[in-house]
């Protein structure tokens, strides 16, 4: 009898875990995923402000499933599945199944306004982060540069959009990151008058939180230099700046802050996959493009398939299970399980969410957690925080990598991977050029010397 | 009295050792660099085989130079320097200078014929170093799929040209990743039997060695599974392959190499502002574009102006001094005593370049080394080599961070950065279809279904 054929779309914490959940089992597990490494997306932020580099919080996953035998990698592209045919179509190809797990994820949503992108890029690849980072580190240099102080204070202004996990975790780090590491750095500019602000819409930081957990948020944000700025909704997103709104304000009470940074941690979209498998499940997609899945994680009639993660949307008690790794983990190694079960004849019992807590970073001894009915908050919660995400890296190696530049971050303040890559250098000239608020007389002023003024 | 401005262009070797030796001395130093970090060169074969991550070769050059106030960093782009009026030109202004270092180094030479440049990439800067990686692993990723077995051996072959420390470091880094790192990471390619080919139109490698040490290189090149070619000009460079002439070959006795993926080493090429500097001081760039200087580095009747580095041509016995790290270090640092010298009133004494040895590694426990009378081969030398570099590494973290991940390498084989990032993913389809060995037909049976054949 030909082994049965399990396909995971998808290498994040969903698929990750369903596929090592699956290793060594009676099956043939093919993993797809168009990256060739597994992301330890929360500490992403930490990549876009210097802290890591990409390789400390990546695990290439064929060096995780090596001695797997029988679980193969395929680097493709899906651009579909056949539910009634049993077939993943990938841009070049296509594979047969017996069980499918879907663990595509989301990415950044900016609700309608895809135009903004250019202008506020998101944090959720590798290449955003070096791109977020690049951008912030540019911004610093240009100021210096700059003799206009109001164009400098544009340049020294950091926006980050969204005020979730990681919005919050990331207005801390760019703080500190001007606070302290730069602070010395410059000469002619003072990186610790830089401005950053984090807006969100709803009217707390960290929403998903309890209340009081999100004021303490706020407060720890607002004791290291954060401007919190909530209930407050982004209406335009521009090269030299953004405009907000007040929940409720008439059109002509917008603000308009000058930055030439913004970051967008604002809400998420599943996958394209997702409306596609919704539409042949014969299930509707929500408003996020996610797969309503029943209580095995099964879209539809569809037993031999299941969505898991940020793609899911699964309800217990009535409110949807929230797009973090958690979920994710526990249904994809769900999945795992009710596909053995099945095999061997057995009714698989229904997913239960248990919530092990969350927790948010702001900064050194600063964060936020809730572990069941317990609320942290200031240095126990961050080490807290510190030692669940050490332990909770894939790889041992990059445990202690990340663990000694934690601990010379600590010691230092020194974020030794600010490095501008890419195309973005030596300075954003056409970014100055293209600004309509410049000028003609200002932009001649501007290719005048720039011998420093002693 | 205003203080007396040193201007330094480039921050390598040579610029970041004159402007130390020049930090908290009486003088204002501006260092000018298109990028705002130094990059430690002689490691970066090992970002390019996924053994090191870039922040690790790298040190932001305003953390080094945070608490000497009286040197500033300025990230520009230099296009030429007016030695009539003193001056530094710069994309978007200029400065001002009493004395002038010149350190641009060099990039790679492909003697003519740029357009190989797209098909064998250069080794010269961090996204250099990380195209190189996701090519390299994206050769691996594409042979996995691939079921022709001819287009198959053509992914699994990797051409290094030019035979100098960088191309046998690199080669020799190749082979070991494919025979030990990636040896079970595939189900449907055996990696080490990929084939790992170093030529140059030499008759030796790393000529700049003695012939003994050259064909103990050689031996333990061969050793790990790298096919050596001296002797052999490249007179082609394809999508698809490469052509190679024996010196002194017929035209039609030429060999043609099928392969996806060549890395250039070959020589380099003065930077641009070499030609421009030369001309102005009256004397003639050679042909690799380097400026003649004189006993006191400096370009024709310039006493104020040093060239230091690649940028330089010195000769000492008859013969140029070598573009290695070592050259432009010991000349940066003589060109900042040689200022404050001549600021006291004292006459500079001439540049003499004192040679502490060279030394290049092969892989595991081999290397060359020639230190004084002093030859080195196999473990030894690759231990000196390993201490050398650890200790020349500019930043304190770094070093033990490139320690860690050394043990890790040596003890497990992996090589944790390996991974693909840019624009290169899935699969390089494109290179496919541009291929003009295939024909329509083929094409049409690539298109069908790869299912997984068992």
């Amino acid at each position: 009898m030909a082994p049965h054929r399990v396909v995971i779309i998808g290498g994040g914490f969903g698929g990750l875990h369903a596929a090592q959940a699956l290793a060594r089992a009676p099956v043939e597990v093919t993993l797809v995923d168009r990256r060739n490494f597994h992301l330890f997306q929360p500490l992403l932020y930490q990549v876009a402000t210097g802290g890591l580099s990409p390789a400390n919080i990546a695990a290439p996953l064929r060096s995780i499933f090596q001695r797997r035998r029988n679980v193969r990698v395929l680097l493709g592209e899906v651009t579909n599945v056949d539910l009634a045919r049993r077939r993943v179509m990938l841009s070049d190809g296509e594979l047969s199944y017996d069980s499918l797990i879907v663990a595509t994820g989301s990415h950044q949503n900016y609700f309608g306004n895809d135009q903004w992108r250019e202008q506020a890029p998101p944090l959720k690849t590798i290449e955003d982060a070096t791109e977020i980072r690049s951008r912030v580190l540019t911004a610093f240099e240009t100021a210096e540069r700059e003799s206009d102080p109001v164009r400098r204070a544009e340049w020294l202004t950091f926006v980050v959009v969204g005020a979730g996990p990681t919005g919050v975790e990331l207005a801390g780090a760019l703080a500190e990151l001007c606070r302290h590491t730069l602070r010395q750095d410059f000469r002619a500019i003072e990186p610790d008058h830089a401005k950053v602000l984090l807006v969100d819409a709803l009217p707390r930081v960290l929403p998903g939180y309890p209340e009081d957990l999100s004021a303490k948020a706020q407060r720890q944000l607002e004791q290291i230099g954060v401007t919190v700025e909530t209930g407050r909704m982004v209406t335009d997103v521009a090269s030299d700046h953004v405009r907000l709104k007040r929940d409720g304000d008439e059109q002509d009470a917008e603000e308009t802050v000058a930055t030439r940074t913004v970051l967008w941690c604002a809400g998420v979209q599943a996958s394209r996959l997702g409306p596609r498998l919704a539409e042949q499940a014969g299930v509707e997609a929500d408003r996020a493009g996610r797969v309503p899945v029943d209580e095995y994680l099964h879209p539809g009639e569809h037993a031999e398939v299941y969505v898991v993660g940020d793609l899911a949307r699964r309800e217990e008690q009535g409110s949807p299970l929230p797009g973090v790794a958690q979920v994710a983990i526990q249904q994809g190694k769900y999945a795992a399980r009710s596909i053995l079960a099945r095999l061997r004849g057995e009714q698989p019992v229904p997913f239960r969410y248990r919530d092990l807590g969350s927790m948010a970073t702001i900064g050194r001894n600063r964060a936020v957690a809730l572990m069941g009915r317990w609320r942290l908050s200031g240095y126990f919660a961050w080490l807290a925080w510190l030692l669940v995400h050490l332990m909770k890296m894939v790889r041992f190696e990059n445990r202690v990598l990340v663990f000694i530049q934690w601990a010379w971050l600590y010691t230092t303040w020194n974020r030794s991977a600010r490095l501008v890559t890419g195309q973005r250098l030596p300075l954003p000239l056409e970014q100055r050029e293209e600004s309509d608020r410049l000028s003609r007389r200002e932009a001649e002023a501007q290719a005048e010397p720039v011998e420093p003024g002693r």
